[in-house]
């Protein structure tokens, strides 16, 4: 009996082994705060840690402990992964992984670089930057700028499996960081300045065998939305939800993309992300909602199938890319406690839902110089119900126009730069863009493979100030900004948060910061090579808490530098906007890792 | 009277800016500890600083202060400059150069970056470095890839002049830092391995005119060489020196290049500098002692006829390139005191002679690896008085032939990092390479701009060894080791040695290490993040020292890594034999600057 139990039992295990269990393992080691297993930090994206070794009591201490260069230049997002003695570090474009021995001396355990055609470059709209790696069941996973999503051994980096998430002939890049749930690898893809019609893609962890994948826009079998399971604000989406919102056929060349952080709830068992901007640029070519760009999902991570939707800027006129991060926490809101989600939207507005149903709880500015609307349409019983009041002035719809003084500019009041959450405060630790713009739309035709933009942009500080970054810390509980500290540029680096009681975040100068949580004073200050666009992040190794960040000047906001460009609309309007970046720091690759004495 | 005296003080004070005044300037400001005016610290190439704030009983407590990114890839030799508020960092190819404000947080003031045609990288040699700037008179040299002598502004970056010193289609490049003599700057060139017929130029501080040229090979005109009043081992060269060493026209491309440092000595109005490699590498192609490769030259400034020559390694089987640096100190040698010029040569013997005469005083190996030569004949009534006796079974003069074991490699006991003299010990620290090789000759022949090697090689650690470097004290008045500090890698940074009882240097895995200048012991090291091959400098700001080095691995030694070279003889043998270097280190571009918390 009890040798047929173990059979059993050894069985079940054998089954469960890259499946259910790489789920419960991941779940696990990230709740472990020596490690940093997942780009996210965990699955909420609180991009908090336990570790308190170093606190606001001594942070002023920090020195370096080692640093790393990464072998390429321009725009270095994410951050890397830390496993138990192995730190794996990840690069732009030609995308090197490093696997490096903490326990001797840093040494360089093994290096991936793919080969990959170099005319992806000029398909990736904002800097050949990747935004990190993700780990699970003894392999590394690496979606590279050809779209090619690799699994690692993470002992040797060999390759174990690949597979090809899309077609840069088609202006389809990868530069998100893909996220391992249950037996699947998921991963979203870039390309909505190049009309790709974007989705999220499921891959089986063992095989690499494509599982399901799930459109923006379209029909609903490919977007995987039931017309009465799937719910927007409660109410059943009906059928064609999405292809009713399109004129003809543009959903087919719609944006939607997908290349933002992952979040994810074992309790519900449904994922979250965000999609973006509808393409192109030029709203007068597109009538209609567009739906589902500039949306935030819920799905199930086993069939892909959608369970509730909450389209943030119907109709978007500025691009602002639903991307960005959703952020889980249960919070107690007007007495009651909620299983929230919280959305900081590129456009300017902080949003609180009930992660369980969708139901929107707060909508509002986290940037007070956002002007393009007036705010959220909170009453229920309107049938304006949850959509942004467009204040008409800063409407982009007439073509051929320039619409100046557009606030936030089409970067959002944040980008792609992940906000942290602590528990300890009940606060979010936004990083922000402090600009506006000038948005010109224009007509433009579709060719596969070329940019599909329609627009000029020129970006600039808010009139009359001349920081163009605030970081911030965020009540979502009543949608109320609690302390802001100014940053001369946008503050485009990733947040950190300990049980230390700091905050930590680069600047696009090269600064790591690290702040008080509570008040936001600054407490320490170090000047690493190059602008820092990475997200910064927390280990314990050999009894001691490091705190690391890459730098490397990039991204969108330092595309003029990443990729030599100086005429001022060029980088899609943000080459004249942070034209000043140049006087304080140039491309690099490196990573910092910091220590106390 | 007053008046008249004070208008011809004015008067020569005007006729004097830029001439001898930049030249008293110079060596005055090179004693003010704070700064770090020239490439090589000072006119005596000491390597020296004054400063002692950090010292051996607290550089252990040493931290990283700041850093900066130069933007740019591939090796990082030489050093930056301060004067006063500002440094000047300069970087390999394309050659960008920094001013940099210590006052105001390190904001960059101006950046220079001169467009090169990219063609100039295949025929650089030894990867795409370049070994600092010089400054004088308000203007910062730099010496381009393309040969191009450039003055900058100093306040604002802009092109006073340009000067046109080669030619890179055929071979010849610019490598090395200019030095200012008196009103002229000086500049050598490289291109040994593509047949140029390397020279020393002058150009006018002020104007950029080209005021004198002396070549290493060549007619007694063309190599500035006065068949009596030039000496060698206290003799007159006699008339065509140069010309009756070689064959036929074979010094029209005999190399003698002229990439290293130089060093000067105001008192004795003498210039000092090495001659590289003859060419071809394949020594049955030209018979005869290929004078004056392989020399140590001694010239005058205003007119570059040289006073004395000494040639080191005459028809050179190896290339064991003379242009390593000249170290002038004034030592008691034999109950003498003597102005000495103390040489560290490729050849692996470390050379001390009389720098007012040439007369050579000791020539001792300085690597007790060294198998190629017996030493050198010190018998001044010899006839082969002063040249090494070579060990028949290391003469490589038979071509086709793969000629085993002969240490030093052809990169030498040491190669351009230069080494360091404290006058308070009275020691050298001197960089080093423990590395053998295997070197088969073949028959090669001239085409303008090709590669103009003639040999094939094969470079390892001396056998049953695995280090491949020392870091070692030299007793330059006996010619003994004094210590030695294993390292596992050749030591490619130059040292720094401090009135703080201490000696820095970098390694090729990226660290930078601090030891006792009298024992040798490691006591502080620090992982900066990419390999070090650039040189420790120093300087006081702000009432602090600071310690600096450029990383950026690459140059001869990590030209595997720098090219992205994997055939173990390509590189002329350099990535077979630093092949490891890929697990400790990649490519980069950063300074470091460390300080006292």
């Amino acid at each position: 009996m009890r040798h047929l139990l173990l059979a059993a039992c050894v069985a079940v295990t054998a089954m469960s082994v890259g499946g259910v269990q790489a789920n419960d393992d991941l779940n696990k080691m990230s709740q472990n705060p020596n490690d940093w297993v997942m780009p996210t930090g965990d699955y909420a994206n609180h991009r908090y840690s336990q570790l308190k070794q170093i606190n606001a009591g001594n942070v002023g201490k920090l020195q370096v402990a080692w640093t790393f260069s990464t072998g390429v230049l321009r725009g270095h997002e994410g951050a890397p992964l830390v496993i138990g003695d192995t730190m794996y570090v990840h690069g732009p474009f030609p995308n090197p992984v490093y696997a490096i021995d903490l326990a001797h001396d840093n040494k360089i355990l093994w290096k991936y670089e793919p080969k990959q055609d170099p005319n992806v470059i000029p398909v990736m709209c904002c800097d050949t930057v990747n935004r990190g790696l993700a780990y699970a069941d003894g392999k590394i996973f690496l979606h590279q700028s050809d779209t090619t999503l690799v699994a690692l051994d993470a002992k040797t980096g060999k390759v174990v499996w690949s597979a090809k998430d899309g077609d840069p002939k088609k202006g389809e890049t990868g530069t998100s960081a893909p996220m391992v749930i249950k037996d699947k690898v998921l991963v979203g893809i870039s390309g909505g300045e190049f009309g790709v019609q974007c989705r999220m893609t499921a891959y089986d962890l063992n095989s690499g065998k494509l599982a399901w994948r799930a459109y923006s826009e379209g029909p609903d079998d490919q977007i995987l939305v039931d017309p009465v399971n799937t719910t927007e604000l409660g109410k059943p989406v009906g059928k064609d939800s999405s292809l009713k919102t399109w004129e003809g056929d543009q959903w087919k060349i719609g944006g939607g993309c997908t290349w933002g952080w992952i979040s994810y709830d074992p309790a519900l068992n449904l994922f979250y992300y965000g999609s973006g901007n509808p393409s192109t640029w030029n709203p007068s070519q597109r009538p209609g909602d567009n739906k589902w760009s500039m949306t935030i999902w819920a799905r199930n991570p086993d069939t892909g199938m959608a369970k509730w939707v909450y389209q943030m800027t119907p109709h978007d006129e500025w691009d602002y890319d639903g991307v960005n991060e959703m952020i889980l926490a249960d919070q107690s809101i007007n007495g009651q406690n909620r299983k929230t989600l919280v959305h900081f939207d590129r456009n300017g507005l902080g949003y609180t839902l009930d992660r369980t149903n969708g139901e929107l709880l707060v909508a509002q500015k986290y940037d007070p110089k956002v002007n393009w609307t007036s705010g959220v349409d909170m009453d229920k019983n309107s049938p304006t119900y949850g959509r942004p009041k467009v204040v008409e002035q800063y409407s982009t719809e007439k073509a051929d126009v320039n619409h100046k003084g557009i606030c936030p500019a089409a970067l959002g009041s944040k980008d792609e730069q992940p906000a942290a959450y602590s528990p300890e405060t009940g606060l979010f630790y936004v990083p922000t863009n402090h600009v506006c713009m000038d948005y010109e739309p224009f007509r433009v035709s579709y060719t596969a493979g070329q940019p599909y933009v329609g627009a000029t942009l020129s970006m600039y500080p808010p009139p009359g100030e001349s920081n163009m970054g605030n970081f911030i810390a965020w009540d979502a509980k009543q949608g109320k900004i609690v302390w802001s500290d100014k940053e001369q540029f946008s503050v485009w680096s990733g947040a950190l948060a300990t049980a230390g009681g700091i905050v930590f975040y680069g600047t696009l100068e090269g600064y790591l910061k690290a702040v008080d949580a509570k008040t936001g004073k600054e407490l320490y200050r170090f000047k690493t090579p190059s602008g820092i666009i990475g997200n910064v992040m927390t280990y314990e190794h050999g009894g001691k808490q490091y705190v690391a960040v890459l730098s490397g000047v990039g991204g969108w906001a330092g595309i003029g530098l990443a990729a030599g460009l100086t005429d001022p609309t060029a980088g899609l309007g943000a080459v004249g906007g942070y034209a000043a970046l140049r006087n304080y720091t140039d491309l690099g690759g490196q990573l910092t890792v910091f220590t106390l004495p």
